[in-house]
């Protein structure tokens, strides 16, 4: 079964990682990294390079797309030969997902009109602009499309997702390969649980930059 | 703040990239990828590339290092110039770090010796030829010591280390600018909460691999 994770400057990083790591444990499953251009593609804040060791058309049928997010939506929105790969391979994917602002790529190529997605909590309301219905879950499955919420959230949607193809087993596996046994020290992973002044100072911040 | 994050051939991802992920998006923290040689590093099943933009000579005093873990520990236990920056650099930071079998290094540069500190739950055993003190706990501090469990672990002890050095409101910013709010599928994440199966056929796979 192989697994596209497409790569481009300014992605976040652990958005494409955390299902990458969950995902590459499960025999049988390929993982591949797709972008443009071979190559390395810069992180979000620029500190770090991914290796693309494919480009779109080395790829053209994956099995499992994911669309990993970013602070900058326009790197995925306003690439129209990245839009077009993601509209042609989900035509004939099995699972097509997103983590994070990924999701606004999927709604920019058409894939989640009249679909229920989520996205990065600061960037939900961006998805109506593409006929998308926002869902304030942490991993949403509407028929073969998987969106995960903020950056760590894809760790979670994989395990489902490995979970319904692969069965339980697997995906138990895969968790404890990853030693997935979650205990934050804070109880701050969503705007209803952090701070108010903190959740009011990240739409200060970033609110603006994540409309797509 | 400089952080020094350690890359290798055969690292596993998910440990430097969790707490990459938090640490960047503290103000002030400056995050750098270092090794051996500049350049790329493959991972451990060698499907994803990461850029190295420093060499070890390039990092000498980072306030705080981090040395993420490998299914392949000799990857750094093996190599004298890396153990032996590691143990130099220790010298002057302000915290050393470590994620899953990363902590096996950081016992072979000799920096565990007598101290407290966990690792992959597959790989506890080890640690005590180092002459380390096994806790089976998802993140261990002893001193200017962290060192975490498996894989995922390095995110909660990221937070953690954030908690401590920048107080509770840095933490809970990195947390929701992540979405780090876990809700996994499956509750197999700790060898004593997965089934038993799974439990055996892991340790079958991976036991003698994890031996440093």
């Amino acid at each position: 079964m192989q697994t596209a994770i497409l790569l481009y400057d300014g992605m976040t990083v652990l958005d494409a990682i955390g299902p990458y790591e969950v995902l590459q444990s499960v025999p049988g499953v390929e993982v591949c990294f797709v972008a443009r251009e071979r190559g390395e593609k810069r992180a979000d804040f620029k500190r770090l390079g991914l290796t693309a060791d494919y480009t779109l058309a080395d790829v053209p049928r994956p099995d499992i797309l994911l669309v990993p997010g970013t602070p900058f939506p326009q790197a995925v929105t306003g690439d129209p030969e990245v839009l077009e790969w993601i509209r042609a391979v989900h035509a004939t994917t099995t699972w097509t997902t997103s983590v994070c602002t990924g999701a606004l790529g999927l709604a920019a190529a058409g894939v989640l009109a009249g679909k229920r997605a989520t996205t990065h909590w600061l960037a939900l309301d961006a998805l109506t602009q593409f006929g998308a219905m926002p869902v304030t879950e942490r991993v949403v499955r509407d028929g073969k499309i998987w969106t995960a919420a903020g950056v760590s959230a894809g760790i979670d949607m994989a395990l489902a997702l490995v979970g319904e193809q692969f069965g339980a087993a697997a995906a138990q596996t895969a968790q404890l390969i990853i030693e997935y046994d979650p205990q934050p020290p804070f109880d701050a992973g969503s705007p209803d649980k952090a701070p108010a002044p903190i959740v009011a100072a990240l739409r200060e911040q970033f609110g603006k930059l994540l409309q797509g």
